[in-house]
This record gives structure tokens, C-alpha cells and sequence, in this order.
């Protein structure tokens, strides 16, 4: 067996985010101020957010450093580790080389520290005392509850009902975390009361909370809101992971990776593995195929359109060039819930539009069953988002085996299945919805 | 700041395991065949143990080569990572340094997969093919379950029916992992099904457990008893965590460890971590103070006598020399579900009798004021059972800085607390009874 696992020293962690923007030949479109349909402008996201993550989510800098303090946290648990997956291999017989990097090793279990941590270090250097998010299955409001920590500032989370009462593991860890995690709608916020008296049984949703959150932020001068995805400075946050990814697999001895598999909710994740890899092709070095894996139950990419929508359902954000299933639709309760969104950050569609990258949808047992495979070839039980990008991957691997070829695949494995195991057990049951 | 993470090269993981029997001045008591009262012979365990592991048992080797198919699997999290807890000094305010190493980033959570592996392993090479063991709070059963599926051999768990119930998370990581877990007492097994007729109400306990999974293997010749603690051949296979952690003070520039703290259940982490400094000690490089922190509600070492007991509550397996409080002593339903045991590892009791380590016992809400502590200040939640380790060390560092010393003090953390995060909910809301 060679080399199997490739941590990268502690002085290898990046020493900057890459924004792909400034390699783009075209433009992303803007976004629009709701009011105007004008392009948004830097002040009017003042309320919101802090000016050092505001200069980011407009800037066109190819480079834009990691202050210290925060390089100094990812050191916690980056550089994240990647593997071959020799075991895999053998269970499926492939002829394929697959890697994964891992993500599900931070404090938190997944990939959401990388941009919660320095969200949480803008907004203390000006002065902000106070975060407030939302948070749907919880892996954000328990990055963002770390991240507060660290940095000192006060954390109100607005946790959609069902989820807050039905996986109580994840606001246990907001609350050690010192955060205060309620179950949205709440009687803390006016459009909170509002709908508890309309919709007395409510079991919430993330358009609900997402207006909870800005609400509380606005009225509070102290205050900042946090989103976790979607954004350009989240997804620019999260090219740590690609960055290293790149390093790795030249220390494994990969000089053209062939495919990339991601899972694509919000698309922070499939940014941060990916956009890396865009500027290696882009710049003519590699020619890595680029797959993001949705699940079937929130198709944007694959079955959605590209025009302006809003980011939320309440219609209260900036509207955004992106795919789109439109700012009302529902998802399936599926229980990779980082991936219940209706939108796509406007990065990643831009990119998909311009044929930067493909998509594909997995059904969420066909996720699963690829789960348990991983799970129980690697001894790493992943997080269900992450799920669909190793199903999609084992479709690629079997269809190598099948043409007798031996591509490169690397999966980004973005987290943890810790804290999802009852949904492991209701496929392992049998019971589970093929949404 | 100075270093704050060290991860060796893969090249670094122990290439051999160490048995601190072999450098001990006086050798440790034999155990005793209940029947005869005389020194258990190898011959005697073959039903229950592959002769692989009964060697080790009785090995006074000091260095016993890991295999390499064993040592590849370790390379899936091993060597684990040391940090200096800069953050948790800040927050105490202590004139110590503190160090911790974290066994929390293996495949199931915790230190256990050091010897789950081996011991499915050596299963494997002798052809048995089903493992049968018992698991408590279900960090053994699940450690056993992955290790099962690697190497290919059935696993049957019977976890303590009260803890099967109200910890749905753990067994359902075993059956991904592809074992059988059942709540015990069982309707598969004599004793089982007796018990359950005579207590039908009966919450189960480890003994119950164990008695079963021994009668399991005994029926089936194909199949081996597995143990998680407590045998001398477990606590050898966790010295890859105290070998580990020499090297990276090293890489630290520490030469001299001043103190070592480690919680003790049935011994398996605090022998792991302790017993290659014991070694520095008794050649004279170092003189660690190492300190065992047990639970306040199963003290063996701090309230218990040094004498010949059984290891089990229904008096099934051999007699072993060790700090006992009784075979009947039923421990307080604290979280920390690894600590509670009536007994101590025979190479650990035999340690402290000789004055090689010394203890304290903690009450659980000091461990989890300890861990949230923690928490908050490192960004890692901490098992239950580690939590004991971390209050201790506290409680050396506030000394430190009221003498103003500045002792180096290395706290292992044999655990990651995802899977206990509703013990924390229960400690933060008050509502945590201080046994």
C-alpha cells in the first residue's frame, strides 16, 4: 500500500482565500437592491453586515489574506485531512483511484468553521458585540456558536421548531458553546409573534427563522446577521479546502485529478473544494470534470432557473443572479437538511452557467446507501449532505470499472455523520422516503 | 504564539506496542482460575480469546511488534494530535502550560479503536469469525462494530438495556458499522432470558451484559469474547497514545513533563497514556507526577481494596489482583457510563500500589464545569468521561498559579463528547445531580 493519508504541516495551511472572481472572463451579475432593482451598493449592507465582509463580498482581489487570528483557530483542525480510498476501491472492485478530503474533523463536524470563524473575527475588530443567525439542521448555528465563542461576542440563533425539537443534539452543542439557541418562530422578535398568532402550530421553516435573525440584527446597532452560505464571502471563506486539496494531491503523487464530486445545498462547500480547481482549468493546467451533487428533493441547478430571486422566502434580502426553484418552494423534509435550499449561491451558478461545472441530483437512499458503503469500507460515518457527493462519485467509479478506465475522482466529504445517525438507522430500517 | 498543534508524519505511529510488564522492578500478581485459586494458564482462555491476544496477555516482552495490517488502519486517525491549550491557560489565567492530547478524532469518537482493532484483527488471523462483546455507554460496542466490519467478522453487542434505550445515537453507530446490537438482558441467550423472567422490569447493568456476550461466545466455537478495558493485553495496545504523546512534547521542546492527568474507569486510558511515562520515570529521564482521575461514584483506586476480585458482577471471569470496591458495587448512573466499574486494571492497580501514579476522585458536575470550561476556551467538546481528566488538571494549574510555578501539565482526552451533548444540556440547565 502507499500513502494513504496526507495531513499537511500546520505552515501549509493557506495564507489567503482565493476568490474566483478575479479569474472570470465574464462578470457575475450584481445584486439588487429589493427596493430599486438597482445594484446593491457597500452601505447597503451596513446594518447587516461589518465593512471587512462587505469589501469582500465585492471584491475583485485574487488574494485576500487570512489575518492571523484566524489562521491561528483553523489550526485547530487544518490542514483537514485527504485519503485514498483504498478500501472503497476494493468494496466497489473499481478500477478507479478515489480520494476524499475531510472536513468532517472541526470542532463543530464540518466544513461551516472555516467561514463562521473569520464572520466571527470581522465582525469583533468593528465593534460588533452581537451575532444572530438561523440555522435549519444546525451544523451552521453550531459553527457560528463556536466561533462566537472564540471571539467573545454574544450568539442568538433561530433554529427552525421541528429540527430544534427533533434533533436536540445540535442546540445542546450551540449551548456549550454559550449561545442561545431558540426555536423559531419565537416570541422574541415582532415577525415571530406575528406568525405563532397566525400559525399557532407552525413546525417553522427557514424563511421564518432567516427573518427572525435579520429582524433581531437590525434593531440591535450592536449587532451583526451571519449567513452561512450562498454568500460571495462564505464561499470565498471556504477555498481553504481547495486549496489544500491541491497541495495534497500533488503529495500524493496526482498531477491531473480527472473528477470532483461536491454536494451542492446552499454551495458554499462545492465552492470552496471547487473553485480551485476552476482557476487549474481555467489557467489551462488541469481539466478536472466538476460535479455538484444536489439532492432531488432541492434540484436548483439541475432542474431550476437562472434569473434574480430573492436569498430567503420572506422576500427581506437582496435579490441574487442564481438558479433558482423560486423563493417559495418547499423542500422535502430529507434529512440532509444544509441542503433544503431553493436557491444556489450566485458564484456557483455563474460558473455552472458558464459550463465551469455540471450537476447531477441523487435521490437521498441512493445517498444513503452510499453512506453506509463509505461508512463501513473507511470507518468514517459521513454527514448525510455529504452522502450525495460519494453516491455520485460510485456512480462515476462504477462506470470506469465498466469502460475499463482509471480516472482520478476526489469527493469532498464535508462532514461528520455523528449527529445524523437516526437518519443512518431509518435506512438501515427500511423506512426512509425516497424523496 | 508559539507552536499550537503537532501531528507526527504517518511514519511516526508506534511500530510496536509497549508492555510496561517488562520494566516493572516487582511483577504484577497473576490471575486466578475461580475454580482452582491457582495461576491462570493460557489453555484456560482459548474458549473465550484467540491465542494472539492470550500471548500478549502473559507477555513479558517489552516491545510487541503492531502489525501492518493493524498500523495501516491506525493511519485513518493516528497519530492523533497534541495541542498546547493556549486558550484554556488564558481562561484559567494559570502560570502553567497545558497540553492535551485528543483521541476524539478516531472513526468512532474515542481511544478504544487502539485496541478494537488489534483485537479484531487477531481474531481474524485465527479464523474466528463473530465477535461477541457487552458495551455500557457504547464506546466499546461501537469501536468493536468498526472494527469487525474492517477485518470482516460478525459483531454481536449486547449494551445495557437503559442505555440502549435512551442512547439511540450509539447503537445506531454499530449497526452502521454493520454489527448487531441488542439491549440486554436479551431473549438470546439462557441467562438472558432467565433474567428477563425473573426481573422483567430490570433496566440491565454490565454484568447482565457481560454474562451474556460470554455465554454467546462459549456456545459458538467460531466465535471469540472481546473486552474493553481492564486485561493487560488492551491497556498494551493503548500505549500507542502515551508513545505518541513523548515524541510530540518533544516537537514541543518539552523535556520534562511535570505533571500527566487521565481518567480511569476500568484503566485502558490512563495505562495507554501513563505507561510509557512511568518508563521515563523508572529509567530516571523524568519524574512525571501522573495522576489517575476516577469518578466520584466508582472510586476503586481512592476507596477501594487492593485484592483478588472478580471482574465481572456475576463472577464468571477469572480472579484478578486489582483496587476493587466489590464485584456487587453498582456505581451511580453518572454519564460518564466508561468510568463506571467496581474494579482496576491489574497493571494499573499494581502502578498505584507501587506508588508509580497517584488519583483523586472528581463528582461529575466539577468534570463538566471542567468541560465546558473547556469547551468554550478550545473549541472541542470533550467526553464525559475525559472531562475528569481536564477538572484535575484545572485544579493543578489554579495550584500552580496560587504558588506561582509553572508546571507543564499534559491532560489526555481519551474522548469527543458529540455523542454526550445531552449531559451537557442536563449540567447547564442545573438539573445534573452531583454524584
Amino acid at each position: 500500500m502507499n500513502e494513504y493519508k496526507v495531513i499537511l504541516p500546520e505552515a501549509e495551511i493557506p495564507t489567503h482565500w482565493y476568490n474566483i472572481v478575479a479569474d472570470l472572463p465574464t462578470p457575475p451579475a450584481p445584486p439588487l437592491n429589493p427596493a430599486t432593482d438597482q445594484p446593491l451598493q457597500p452601505a447597503d449592507l451596513a446594518p447587516l453586515f461589518p465593512m471587512g465582509l462587505i469589501e469582500q463580498e465585492a471584491s475583485a482581489e485574487r488574494w485576500i489574506p487570512i489575518p492571523d487570528e484566524v489562521r491561528d483557530i483553523y489550526k485547530l483542525w487544518r490542514p483537514s485531512p485527504m485519503y485514498r480510498a483504498y478500501r472503497l476501491e476494493q468494496a466497489l472492485g473499481t478500477t478507479a483511484q478515489i480520494y476524499y478530503k475531510y472536513e468532517g474533523a472541526s470542532p463543530v463536524g464540518s466544513h461551516k468553521a472555516n467561514s463562521s470563524l473569520p464572520q466571527a473575527y470581522f465582525n469583533m475588530k468593528e465593534g460588533r458585540t452581537r451575532l444572530t443567525t438561523e440555522t435549519g439542521a444546525g451544523q451552521w448555528g453550531a459553527a457560528l456558536a463556536f466561533a462566537a465563542q472564540i471571539f467573545g461576542l454574544q450568539c442568538d440563533i433561530w433554529q427552525v421548531r421541528n429540527t430544534f425539537e427533533g434533533k436536540p443534539y445540535r442546540h445542546a452543542q450551540m449551548e456549550v458553546f454559550g449561545a442561545h439557541a431558540v426555536a423559531s418562530p419565537s416570541e422574541l422578535t415582532d415577525v415571530g409573534r406575528k406568525l405563532r398568532e397566525q400559525f399557532p402550530d407552525t413546525p417553522g421553516s427557514l424563511g421564518m427563522a432567516i427573518s427572525e435573525a435579520v429582524e433581531a440584527a437590525v434593531k440591535d446597532p450592536n449587532a451583526s446577521y451571519s449567513l452561512g452560505s450562498v454568500l460571495n464571502h462564505v464561499l470565498l471563506h471556504q477555498t481553504v479546502i481547495g486549496q489544500e486539496a491541491l497541495k495534497q494531491l500533488e503529495y500524493f503523487g496526482v498531477a491531473k485529478l480527472d473528477y470532483l464530486y461536491a454536494c451542492a445545498g446552499g454551495g458554499s462547500n462545492l465552492g470552496g473544494i471547487a473553485f480551485p480547481f476552476i482557476r487549474e482549468n481555467l489557467e489551462g493546467r488541469q481539466d478536472v470534470k466538476i460535479v455538484a451533487c444536489e439532492p432531488n428533493a432541492a434540484p436548483s441547478l439541475t432542474k431550476g432557473e437562472f434569473r434574480y430571486d430573492f436569498g430567503d422566502t420572506a422576500g427581506m434580502t437582496p435579490k441574487l443572479k442564481m438558479y433558482t426553484l423560486g423563493q417559495d418552494f418547499v423542500p422535502d423534509p430529507v434529512h440532509a437538511g444544509g441542503l433544503r435550499y431553493h436557491g444556489m449561491a450566485p458564484l456557483v451558478s455563474h460558473c455552472y452557467h458558464e459550463g465551469y461545472l455540471s450537476a447531477i441530483a441523487i435521490r437521498q437512499r441512493e445517498a444513503f446507501a452510499a453512506g453506509v458503503l463509505f461508512s463501513r469500507a473507511e470507518g468514517i460515518i459521513p454527514a448525510s449532505e455529504s452522502n450525495h457527493a460519494i453516491a455520485g462519485a460510485i456512480r462515476q467509479a462504477k462506470l470506469a470499472t465498466e469502460e475499463g478506465t482509471s480516472p482520478v475522482i476526489l469527493i469532498g466529504v464535508s462532514g461528520s455523520g455523528q449527529l445524523d445517525l437516526p437518519a443512518y438507522t431509518e435506512f438501515l430500517n427500511g423506512e426512509m422516503a425516497d424523496s
